[in-house]
């Protein structure tokens, strides 16, 4: 089940200096390239002729020819040539998708082209603005994206799946902390928790250079179907809460299928913006982190197909946030089904200044 | 189809020196251990809250802690723990399984808990006995249990299956020896076979420490599902036959699911009980005889299921041991299916001195 | 969908110089030898007793023997033995195919046995001719066979799959020459093209020795079901045609299965014939040419299977004679459903003088 009237990341907007990607996005094969004039171009991945994947032939141009007979098709996925014939088949085209650059990624619709309005992505500004820094990754999972929704909504878990990394050894130090869950708009669900004067976790000793009692906060943010920012936010309990080193955690999801993830991330941060080895010493810890959770999340998807249950089996207290983004998705999805032309504008998925209201809160 | 109410070996003894053990066992994935009090104990393995293995996480005392959200359970299954919240929801708690160390072995009951009588449990007392010494191992085969027991019921195969090991190169030398085949207590098959005056193959050679003219003996006893023990006796032709070698070959089979099978062996002897490099030396070769059976037995499976049909497909004379067996089986698998409280108690498997009753036979 | 009623190539003769071949040919087992008396045999590759394939066991003679427990087969499929007892159960018998050795192949007839008149055998008679030298090989591919006729019936892929071999790096220099398609007692489909004065490709610079521009002619030769010729003719545009180099490329293919072909295939030609490494080299050529294939093939292949779409998917011009073939097969195919016992006598490939005959056309 995949919602299709949304904008989902194709890719980082770097990835497209090769000549082509080709990736699977809810379960069709693409190949998707930037021409020579900028325009960015998505189309089904399969020569309309013998059905090979336009990606084992060659670009030529800003057309991508068939490896097999020659057959060429330009951006908008019209055959242009056929060798052997000058007239074109009418049936020989392939199915293109709206592809728009913004804030450093590359965006697809896979839903009603009319719909395609470039006012519905998503702001993730943050991760190309030259006021924070951007460290990033991409990592494949092999579970459904809803289970990564509910990991990222139920931050709980870092005591016991990162607790090398983010998380602390002290048991509970997490979940001991209530987290205060609200829905906004039908298609934001938020769940905050502060945990003041604890000691600082290997990660956010090396995001403060040194151990320290911190005082310490997290946002999970879930815009519906699958954006998720966590906000991070630290610092020493001697220092102001206005000196916070502000992290805002991008965990952009697309469905490759019904039982696989394209996980583009990004730790976006507010301090030290020049020192390349902290943006490379995030970039690593995060890595790892988010091999912790691939971990986890493949395994429970494996146990679900086996046990043909879903998830939760036993739904406990820590589960309020997973569930409440599980029934929003599953009103999209309804919402969807009975309307092909519902669309949502997806509201701030932060307010201006993260840390003051997060205070207040 | 698995018989359920019956005593299975779920591993050997010593394996729960471990923390905990996870393996499959009749389709179902257990975690087991051995409680700081020596109490033994299975469990589904398989958290209630997000389906997590429980072998996944780690044991915390006597309790399994999950690596997801750290849920504990206490060795009778009962979630002790949920982080974040005090009470403990009524369906968060795991089945367990009655599990009993005896003669070396950990025995499993996987059917109706109230029927677990451990003295159901088969009597293979000459693996823990000082009177005896043994040469122990496991092999995972990748076929139906009942495709083990119709090859441990027909030894005649060792002429080609096992020429290099514990057959002779002579063809025909174990089929031209007439098995007598007998039924006992409708759950017990007997195929013994004399085998007067031949040529010491290699493993008796090993047996009696050099190149020699034996007598030899060898009894197939199967009990209904799946314990096997084959009676093996030689002495030198010179000698007396109450000095014979005893061997007695457990193979200890538990269905891991309908096409695989744990093989839990031993090979235990009454003779040089202290030398440890002819235990060495017999699970050595028992392990490479077992090996040609492995390769044999997967094939057989493959094939089974390549051509959905069952063996034998031709019967022979040589079948008339393994048919009986699995005529037992049925019938038994029909008693239990039409009375769910269908116990049986196992007969002794060999009279006590098991040479001298041979000789009679 | 196989057409029974026809020979196939079962192996290159030289193969049978080992004891026996293990194949699977239209999705059965086989095993297959030449007795001592130079007899040929090919039976169902299993043991009827417990489904064991034969050739897991030895050659004992002119019989196999299974390794399971000795059972042995005769060259007409006949049970000769069964350990243990000295009748023979009636059951206890493998079907057999007829096999025949002719022009360095052997062939096998699949379909009614009644049938097998081995008149029927194609006639590739270079493949042993002493007036022909064969460069040969063999290729599995993971493709169903019509893929494969399909392909070599439309050689235009040449410009684009074997640009570095036996194609040309000009756009369309293949598919710019029209090909004269044409169907020939409802079992054999030509497609014939000329390409006066082209640059030799790489293949044919090997072929005449040198870089020049020459005069090239193809003509793919289909038979139904899937005999495969392709007459390659070549000279440099200063000589006469009757100095042609004729290449007779032989695309022999077997059903493995619904998915699977077995590509038996070899180059012979009319020139320089004691040139062992000329011999050598075509033979490589050819190789890494089928290679590239390969390639193309299975992709198309698990595409039609992830699409569930035939192929051509929208057709073009360079179709007709793949298509036309698919047709034959079609009705071939509706022919031996209505009439088991219909057979078809397969014509002449090639006129006694092809090149002459070319010309002409």
């Amino acid at each position: 089940m995949f919602i299709r009237n949304t904008w989902y990341v194709a890719g980082f907007e770097h990835e497209f200096d090769q000549p082509f990607i080709a990736r699977r996005l809810l379960d069709t094969p693409l190949i998707m390239y930037r021409t020579s004039l900028g325009r960015y171009t998505a189309m089904d991945d399969s020569c309309p002729h013998r059905l090979l994947p336009l990606s084992k032939g060659k670009r030529v141009g800003d057309e991508m020819q068939c490896g097999y007979h020659g057959m060429c098709f330009s951006a908008d996925g019209q055959c242009t040539k056929v060798p052997g014939q000058t007239n074109i088949p009418s049936a020989a085209h392939v199915k293109t998708y709206p592809l728009e650059a913004l804030h450093g990624f590359v965006w697809i619709w896979m839903g009603d082209a009319d719909l395609a309005d470039t006012g519905l992505i998503p702001d993730v500004h943050w991760h190309s603005s030259p006021d924070w820094a951007s460290s990033r990754g991409y990592h494949h999972i092999e579970a459904h994206y809803t289970l990564l929704n509910d990991n990222l909504l139920d931050l709980s878990h870092e005591t016991y799946v990162h607790s090398r990394t983010i998380g602390n050894d002290e048991e509970e130090s997490i979940a001991g902390y209530t987290a205060k869950v609200s829905v906004e708009h039908d298609c934001l669900v938020r769940a905050h928790r502060e945990m003041p004067n604890i000691e600082a976790p290997p990660f956010f000793e090396l995001v403060i250079g040194r151990p320290c009692q911190i005082n310490r906060w997290q946002s999970a943010i879930h815009l519906v179907p699958s954006i998720n920012l966590t906000v991070v936010g630290v610092h020493p309990v001697e220092e102001d809460r206005t000196a916070a080193r502000i992290g805002h955690v991008l965990h952009l999801l697309t469905p490759e299928s019904e039982t696989g993830t394209h996980y583009f991330w990004a730790f976006v941060r507010n301090y030290r913006l020049d020192n390349a080895d902290l943006t490379e010493g995030i970039r690593k810890a995060s890595s790892a982190t988010f091999d912790e959770d691939k971990e986890v999340l493949e395994i429970q998807q494996q146990q679900m197909e086996r046990r043909k249950t879903p998830v939760p089996h036993v739904a406990i207290k820590l589960d309020e946030a997973p569930i409440r983004a599980r029934r929003l998705l599953e009103q999209r999805a309804a919402q969807e089904a009975s309307n092909p032309r519902h669309v949502v504008a997806p509201p701030a998925l932060v307010p201006e200044h993260s840390f003051a209201v997060l205070e207040e809160a």
